[in-house]
Formats: structure tokens, sequence, C-alpha cells
């Protein structure tokens, strides 16, 4: 059973709805379960999601590293780990969503699977297209950078440019799908944010967090992560509850505006404007959800400009990890929780590294280098 | 002891050898051992190392996925699995050779360590140099590419293009590290190349190929992935060898001329050019200690052209996996070797996928597109 995030509606699992009558986003009820023994997450938490997963066709998504920063946690005075989800299939937490996601369209007989996405997703979905032998459709904004064309382009997806509000996109592509048969895997689909879950699972086999610190765009991601660990809570694997924490650009954060204004629903931010592309969502569709989250499990949520986002992308950098700008928000937004006092010294902390830097060659200024002769 | 792979003179671990005084790459002998109970490889089979590896300062290398193609194994009527060495921390198979040679410089009491890349060895190191608190020299051909040089730019690694013979470089530079109190961890020191040794151990917990084809440049890789298969073999813990294949592209093949005119020694090939640049190295350090393996192992070389290349990037686009041109060239060789009966129907071949394509877009065709209105 589906149901409602906001009005409890509950609907049918064999029709492939995503979205309530009341414009919010359907979710699944809570897993309890106990966890096994397996080299995968999908196969030590197998009773946590709502099929099986057919291991053979999974490009190896999750399991990623839990990596103790080393620098920044002396720096900080906390002890941070960094969950690096650049060591995914396309090489962003997206795939984890992607891989249950599939497994619901095949599910459901579908045969023909797309998303909405300038970036990260794209990749995604037209990788698991591929590999499960779909046809994959990938709508894309007009001004979409050539770069992120080409990292698309051994895929084989069918490519459309859409002119018009990107926003809108979201909404329409799943009409679209409807008409064609084609289960739209967009960013908060429901089974999508089930794979996210598992990154709490992974999370907690290494250390018991007081913050997950969380880059949020569309809100899949922050709902997912929050759902792993509510149901780890319930099937009593933990005692409390992290303190999750929403991190936004200044440039586009219409969720925390909405928290810190005290809104029930976020409202579209006019004329989004961040380096950090990936999160650059004006109208995220499970914003009032996180929202709503935010408000009954007393979380936080933090933006963090453009200047301190690409200090914190040199300072992982130093830790040897090479994220994208997005990605680096979190640790941006913990010197300003450290700062402020808000998280306390010797906290333990893990900030989500959402997606690699390699991806996002073009906004990195070429480093110094010095000139030699061999001779010399 | 470290030994010459040629003349088997013997050096003391107490100083940082690298290469015989006859010219030829040193190795280490090889380790016996048991594999144990862990989640990494390093934890597993940590009898078959030379030290203790401080996990704390791992960034998650290794334990990579072994996908089976799916399309391809149809296609070709083989079992292909495909080890995806795209998902280290940097992105190729280099992190864990690096992560073992960092340790090999600290032993030594080393601060400093270096290479000589035009590409993923540089990022890697880079890498792991921040991370383990090193300062770190990365010494680059004068007409390395910007996209390149982005890559290392987060690292803050000192990074110096040096002017002429990039072959020659290999050498001086082990030269100028003696002089200054840097550790070159290059292509093939015997350090890496005891790192490169955890690909097999990996392999082996999952299938026992008949094949294995190693895309093939210094001949690092090459020989710690048969050095790996020996320590299997000499612990009884697999009863025969695979059969190794070593591919190379046809603009760059010192390997294989040399091999298949039946010469002792390798000889610099003039005027290399191919696609698969990760692997054009026209005079590899290792090149003559591969033609040793593949003539005492009954081994096969084999090189393709850069349209086999392409084509073969684009079937394996097609599994969901974006690599490099340089790791597309096993699967192009495969093919080969399939139509030409070396490799029998039904036979189970592991393809090392050595690097991701997401760092060569530059490479990349852009896709076909459509436009679309939103409306419609």
């Amino acid at each position: 059973m589906l149901k409602c995030t906001r009005c409890g509606r509950e609907y049918p699992l064999d029709e492939p709805y995503q979205r309530c009558e009341c414009g919010e986003p359907l979710e699944l009820e809570l897993f309890k379960g106990l966890p096994g023994i397996g080299r995968r997450v999908w196969e030590r938490f197998s009773q946590f999601f709502p099929f099986e997963l057919d291991l053979e066709l999974s490009l190896g998504e999750g399991d990623t590293p839990l990596t103790k920063a080393k620098h920044l946690s002396k720096e900080l005075g906390v002890r941070l780990y960094l969950k690096n989800e650049t060591l995914n299939p396309t090489w962003s937490f997206k795939d984890r969503g992607t891989f249950v996601g599939i497994h619901r369209a095949l599910e459901l007989g579908f045969k023909r699977i797309g998303t909405v996405s300038t970036g990260n997703m794209a990749a995604s979905v037209a990788a698991y297209g591929a590999r499960f032998g779909f046809e994959t459709f990938i709508l894309l904004p007009s001004n979409i950078a050539e770069e992120k064309l080409k990292a698309l382009a051994l895929y084989g997806a069918k490519i459309i440019k859409v002119r018009g509000d990107y926003g809108e996109l979201y909404y329409k592509s799943l009409e679209f799908g409807r008409d064609r048969g084609i289960y739209f895997i967009n960013s908060d689909d429901p089974f999508r944010v089930e794979g996210y879950k598992s990154i709490s699972f992974e999370i907690i086999e290494d250390v018991t967090p007081d913050y997950v610190l969380i880059p949020t765009s569309s809100g899949g991601l922050f709902r997912g992560i929050v759902k792993g660990f509510l149901e780890l809570k319930e099937s009593e694997l933990i005692e409390e509850l992290p303190k999750f924490v929403v991190i936004q650009a200044e440039g586009c954060s219409p969720i925390c505006s909405a928290f810190y204004e005290e809104r029930q629903k976020i409202e579209r931010f006019e004329n989004p404007h961040t380096i950090a592309h990936a999160i650059e969502n004006p109208y995220p569709p499970s914003g009032n959800a996180v929202l709503r989250l935010l408000r009954k499990l007393e979380g936080l949520c933090v933006s963090v400009d453009d200047k301190e986002i690409l200090s914190a992308q040199r300072a992982l950098g130093e830790e040897g990890i090479f994220v994208q700008p997005a990605s680096a928000t979190s640790i941006a937004a913990l010197k300003k929780l450290r700062e402020n006092g808000t998280v306390e010294k010797g906290a333990k902390v893990v900030s989500i590294l959402t997606g690699s830097g390699i991806k996002t060659l073009h906004q990195v200024k070429a480093p110094n280098v010095e000139d030699g002769e061999l001779s010399e």
C-alpha cells in the first residue's frame, strides 16, 4: 500500500501511483526486520525492501565507503564520517534509487522508463535502462551543457530537450509517462526513496551518528535516509534517531526559507543561482514532505553560499575525495554549525557526499603548474 | 627481500630500491597464506601483503563489483565478468597500487611522494598524498590537456610540467626522487604491483576464470594480477592458473610486437597514436617483465584498433558501464579471440575495466538529441 505523506490517503500497489490527489508524494509503509548476512546491503537488509531485488542485474550500487575525515575531524573538533556516494556505478547516490525504482517498473510490467534530470539522475537512469534492456527516455531542459549530454551518450538512451519551465516538467513527465507507457523514476518516486534507505542501513553498520547532513534538492534523498533510520528504530536496531540536517545552497533554498519562516508549504524560489547545480531545484516536489519531517523530528536546515561551498570542496580534496559542489555543501554547513555551537564538540557526524567532482570539471579552476626541463 | 624479475639479484628492503642494476624491475617474493574474514580485501588477504595496512587512512579502494555482462555474454557466447575498477576512490585501478605504495613510503620514513603520469595515476597519487598528509609531486608531460590538470586541482599536489622525452621522465624521476627525498610511486613500483594483486584475490572470491584480459601499458597492472594468481596457486587456493591476455592498442603495442616477433626485449614503439591514451606508453618499464611472464605462462597478446575500441566502449555502455577507451580494449580483443576460435564457447572470462569514461569526456561524441515543447 502506498500512503500519502500528508493526508494519509491510501493507494493500491498494483497501479503506478506516485503522487496523491492532494498533490503530495506517496510513500510505502515503514518496514520492520532484522539484518542478515550478505556481501550486499540489498542482501543484508532484504527484509526492508518491498520486493526481491535481482542482484544478477545489479551494477554494484551501494556498499560505498564510510571514510573518517582525518584533517576535517581535527579542524572541526568532531568525529566526521564521509559517506562516499561518488563510488556508485554512475558516480552518484542516484544509482541506489534507480536500482530499486527500475524493479518497480519491472514489477508493473513496464518495458520503458524515463526521468527528468539535469545531470546525475539522467546518467543513472540511462545506465540502468541499458542494463535492464529497457527503452529509456531522458527529458532535459533545453539549456543543458554539452558536458552533461556526453556523460549520457554511451548508454544509448533516447534524449529529449524540452523547452519550457523545468519545474513543471516533473509533473508533465508523469502525465506523458501515463499516456505512453513509460514509468518515470523521477527524483522522489516512492521506490527511489526506498533505494536511498540503504544508505542509512550502511551507516549504522559502522557508526551511530549524532547528526546526518544531507544536501537536499527534490527531497527524495532526505526522505529516503530518514525513512531508513525510522525503520531501524521501529525494528529496535537503534535506540535513538540522529538529528537530520537539510543542507541547501543560499542561492536556491526553498526548504530552508519555508522552515525558518515557519510556513507549512514551500514556495517557488525565484531566480535560483548557485554553483551547486545538482541541488538547484527551485520548487522541490518533496519539499513539503521534507518540511513535515524536519518539524516532526526536530531537524535542522542550513544554507551556505558559493564561496563557502568552494572552500569546503577544497577541504574535501585534502581528504583525498573530489566531490561536486553540491556534495561539499554539507561540510560548509558543518563549519557553521560548529561555529555557532549547534553541533557539540566530539559529536559523531555523517556527511553524505552525493556525487563525483569529475562530473563537474568545468566548474574547477586549473591548478598552478610549474614548468621544468627534463635535464633539471 | 626485493628480487630482480630478470636476473634474480636480491636487494634488501631497508632501502628504496625499485629497479635492478641490470635495468629490470624488482619484485617481492611470492606470499603464501590463507584468506580470513573481513569486509575489505586488505583484511581478508592480509597474509598476502608485505606490511599491515592502515585502514583508517584507506579511501575505500578495492572491493569493486564483478558484474556479469548480460548482453555481451550472450552476444559472444561466453560467461563474461567485468571487474569494474571505475568504482575506486579516484575512479581507476591505480588507487589499489597507490594505497600500498604510499605505505611503503611511510615505512621508509619518507614524507614526500611523487609520480610521473598523464592521467589516472596522477589523480590517484595526488589524492592519497593529500589523505596521508604528504607533500606530493606530480610530473607531467608539457602537452597535458587542461581537463586532466583540473582533475588534479582539488587534491593540492605540486604539479610540474616537464619538457622533454616522456618515456625518459620515468627514469629521471627516480633519480630526482633519490636526490630530493621523494618516493616516486611510478607505474610499476614493486609495492604498487603488490596493491594490484588484490584484484586477483577479489576475482577468485566470485569466479574461477579461464581467461583474464588486462589492458596493458607500463606492465604494472599485468604483473600484479599475475602475481596474485601465482600466490593463490602456491597457497593451494586455486588448482589452475587462468590464461592471461595482454591487451594493447594497435597504435601503441610494443609488448605485442615483441611477443609475436619472438624478441626477448621490447623496443620503443615509434609514433604511438591511439584513442586509448591511458595505455599509450611507447616504452613500458615493465615491458620485458611482462614478456617473460607471457612466455613462461603461455599467455596471449592481442592488439586492437581505435574503431574496435570505440565500438567496444559503446557495447559496455549498453551494459550500463561507461569506461574510458583504454578499458574497452579488452572487450574488443575478446571479440577477436572468439572470432578466431582462441577462446572457446562458454569460457569464463574476466575483463578488467581499468578506469571511468567520465574522465575522458572530450573523446565522446555528443549523442543525438530530440527537441520538444513542454506542451507536447
